[in-house]
């Protein structure tokens, strides 16, 4: 189980590490949404690996393939299939690692989980997985801009302590894409390269914390009571690899505010547009998007894989020495950017569907 | 949607405000369980209104009624239907907020998502709701103690910036139960019971942070890749009222930390028991628990519903003041410790019966 | 798990026969949509026991209580609690079945899966759940009235081996309700209901046909390729008690045929609206509404419970005779008419809201 | 949205007839599993087209290639990907098809219902799709014998108006494989080789009944109220493309009876061992199996496509007659017997993992 997201906008993936290939299937797209090859291809290339000196070594050139669900580059409503085949495999380099846990990682637990475990790489426990989820955010994105015009964004706000300074407000992807590392703070991003690249000569690893926003989403997404937005992009947030912490709008600092002081006022924003003053409640009420920007924040542990020495225990329960080889990212933030945009646009456009149906208001204006 | 949370042991409820009742049913108790009324209702003791000076004065006893699925003390199998009627519903106070929106309030979320909204105590947004869960937690928490001996235990640990000093590792139900505020630092708790008393006077209200803990979790409960244990627990957090964030492990404090300094070394803790030397992952690796304690932070805003008076709009698009009458909590954080330990306990329940069948060794046990 | 149908308009259910209550959660119900107390409790009394002589003597009453959801006769959108009581519940009568296992009843196989029963009434398997399932269905049917203008209809074809003749192209509810047995042949009627009080004096029971017609079902519902219509429908007819088979459009006669014979020519029948000519397919082509009138059948095998003697075995192993005592329905088919209808309903407002959602033009109705 | 089945044991399917591949993935499949890709093969072959002269002609090898979730020959309890490349797709034979309905097809509904559609041999609709169900049945199928020894039969019973005579309790794989009807009554599967041919020459199809019987079944499969075993295997076997109707023991049979004449009498045949001395129920009580063979039957119409001239209209709205192209069966039901078998088994080993959690004592097994 947990290979699965999404009620209305459904997406299911496999793929380990060094398996054959990895893929989603996308159930629940709408029909008739004009797609193409290139704009899912631009998502897999912003995470894709090798990507610049900051990133692991590992050669993926990650291209998908369409498998199904769509032609003549028009969704069918039926389910798409996309596969990104794995090219550069070298499992040789994860043969040591067979008979021993290596701290941080998920070696112990899905072992403890299933009895067996694929060791190549991580398996599935693999950030490669990601690229599966990128590729459907990739259409959910597209659905969400037709649709809303909404766009959503994140960037790299922290990297261990070098800490940009971003308008959440302004922040444009151009501005994201204009560095290796995806913090629109260009003085910042030159520190944290070299901060990444530090770690990496120290074969030591470091974590950071990516912030997002969403621009353009209408009041009234997100379902009470379990599925609010916040719950849902929580756990969309906290299912990708090396998370530690998420927030929404002040987040922790809210904490330590009064009633007074935290709540928004409502305003009127137009002839019919209610809005709020302020907006620290990051544009999401019980649950429920109000009309202003969505945004939050995202921590992230320091990469597992490090290739300093560290002590642990063996299958056969040992106490021994792992030096991790194998390529790896020293930061895992740079290229978790394009994952934590696609995780949300996925909660999003589920719960676009969900709102579709929600009032007998809308329905009408489909069957009248 | 969004009235009903997990997979194989499934909870939906239902219940506004100033409704007739508040219920819940579980769908997926395994058959056999020994439970009683006085377990359920304890919990819902714990949660129930004006159960101290700092609690809202609305009074509620909140009695549970077994409609279904528990016969002669012991669960049948079938869907457990369980009933909190609403008895101190005092819709007048309200009747003046029908034309308006609350600033902090889900109001006019409600309003946007449907079109309609039960304006009575707000409705399916009020934290009443969370009665249902409570209910439905005191099952969850009854198995798990059956099976694994396992104890969820949640505290507050800051209210407004007053700090308490608690020990994860050694906090027990009856330190937490000690006092009205649910503090174990008893010393910051007469402070923070101070301070919520401040706050009620000036008709303002706090917020805070309560921290989890789990004890007796067994390595490998949690599913890869979506369903992690953290994925779910974050989503569980945030589906509560007035929740900012959540984190595990070091949370934030990790994204600042190096490789070398977070991984926590395994070590053998016995003869066939794999540990780890430090618990920086708070007991979850990969999505997976790893046997150490597993633990945790949330924070909450202040609550939205203050007596002083602030600007907002009237659905009718003017500027107008509210001052708000009606009972409410100036801090919801001493009965939302409770709410806090139910849902991880319906997501440790359902990975539990996931876990179970996640292997066909488990599963022979069964079958031969 | 098991109590829970319909992925966007969700119902879970509870509530044995002898219990406190039954009830059931709708999920999903879209906001807005005006219904009364009284159109539930129409639907309610046409499946209620002690109807007439042909029936149970139990006596109730079956009063729906509105626990939440539904605010001035409006739906709020939220979770629609709907509760009925058990009144005349004389358990008494089956304490001496607590001990042995009834002929043709689910006794034996409740224990064989949870290892406890409650034997009060066949409990959980009692036809008495379907209460909560007609409540379900009448609010889906109002629903599916206000948007689309359908009709779901059903009626006794065939008690026993009398057969009715009834046209299924013209049938009205008012000829359904005409008479005790709910067959619009009323020629028939009466020798159904003859043979009904024949078999109850005699202390047995017999079974029989039931078939339904959808009248105004838009061309497009209906899901490939698990969701199919005919597979949908099918469960939902099969998860009805005492039901041995369904059959859509010609049923097994199509298999004797040919595909000239069988397919249905498409013709013009108006400017922009493509029919067919024939309707052997039943209104639905490869899992999806074609816009022709639905219809089908289901049988019904006789009522397990008989006053007979008949010979059984102890939960001890030991060989026993049982005459059962308790009131039940010498045939079950009169009071399973609303029951059919009900549960067809809830599979086409499930996917009445997946349609809606199935293309991109029609969610720019929405949001344009 | 309907390309997924299963709630513990879900598969997610994917493609068109034409596009580059099909494919499933499987997730809850437990981990530690043997099985190898000639398992998975030998089903697929029992269904592939070009098997023999009563056969499309369309030449797909449909070799399965394992993407991930089986390492070394087990399941890794990840999810498993499976995919089917596309070799033998000969569009061209359908672009007249790409302006007109066909009769009996899926073509105007899918139209209605997404407003586009991949006219290539049916797309979706396409029998192709099951491909990928067999595919997935074949693991659930090893899961079953290796904790169970339950095995599932299917076998062709009627072929237009040739009827099979078939001892259900005694047939055998071997029996139904040893001709190419899949008819175990040799002499009856002659004279259906026939039909077929015949309907062949004569542009013309033919339908029939299939039977099923699953031995080895332990009583307490099957979930009471929606998820009854008889429910869930009727939408099971609907949702294969071309089936009219289903029935469980008796079926239509057991409404022309009394309960006296219906009801199985329970007898020991064992020392701990309940059974009944009929089989009248066909395994399944109140939905639940009792320990007997489960047996049934579906109808299939005779197959939509034939190469006799029909009328119907074009996508524009004029009468046209058709003459379709393209290669089909003639009769769909020697190649459905392993779809039946695959559907049944991805059921069972749903209930085999649901059964397994529902209740303490069982769980109880594992923990201790």
């Amino acid at each position: 189980m947990g290979n699965s997201f999404g009620k209305f906008f459904n997406i299911s993936t496999f793929g380990e590490s060094h398996g054959q290939a990895l893929g989603v299937i996308i159930d629940g797209c709408p029909a008739g949404l004009k797609i193409s090859q290139e704009e899912i291809q631009y998502e897999l290339d912003r995470r894709k690996p090798g990507q610049s000196k900051i990133t692991t070594a590992r050669a993926e050139s990650d291209k998908v393939q369409i498998l199904s669900g769509i032609y003549e580059g028009v969704t069918l409503g039926t389910a798409i299939g996309l596969m990104i085949p794995n090219a550069d495999a070298r499992s040789g380099a994860y043969s040591d690692l067979k008979d021993l846990y290596r701290p941080g990682h998920a070696d112990y637990t899905y072992e403890a989980r299933y009895g067996v475990r694929d060791y190549r790489g991580g398996g599935r426990a693999s950030n490669r997985e990601t690229a599966a989820r990128v590729a459907a955010g990739a259409v959910a994105k597209v659905l969400l801009k037709e649709l809303l015009g909404l766009e959503t964004l994140a960037w790299v706000e922290q990297i261990h302590t070098i800490k940009g300074k971003v308008n959440r407000e302004q922040v444009t992807i151009e501005q994201i894409e204009s560095n290796i590392v995806r913090c629109p703070d260009q003085e910042a991003a030159e520190k944290m390269v070299t901060a990444i690249m530090q770690a990496k000569r120290q074969g030591n690893s470091i974590g950071g914390i990516i912030k997002f926003a969403v621009n353009g989403c209408p009041a009234g997404l997100g379902a009470p009571v379990f599925d609010k937005l916040t719950a849902e992009l929580a756990k969309a947030m906290m299912s990708i690899p090396a998370t530690r912490s998420v927030s929404f709008g002040l987040g922790e600092k809210a904490s330590e505010m009064t009633g007074l002081e935290h709540n928004d006022p409502f305003v009127m924003k137009g002839d019919n547009l209610v809005g709020t003053e302020t907006n620290n409640a990051g544009g999401i009420l019980g649950g429920i998007s109000n009309g202003e920007q969505i945004y939050g924040s995202l921590s992230f542990k320091p990469t597992a894989t490090i290739s300093s020495e560290q002590r642990t225990v063996s299958t056969e329960g040992q106490n021994v020495l792992l030096k991790a080889r194998g390529r790896h990212d020293p930061c895992v933030l740079p290229r978790a950017v394009p994952i934590v945009e696609a995780m949300i646009n996925l909660v999003l456009v589920d719960h676009l569907l969900q709102y579709s149906v929600a009032s007998v208001d809308r329905l009408k204006r489909i069957f009248s």
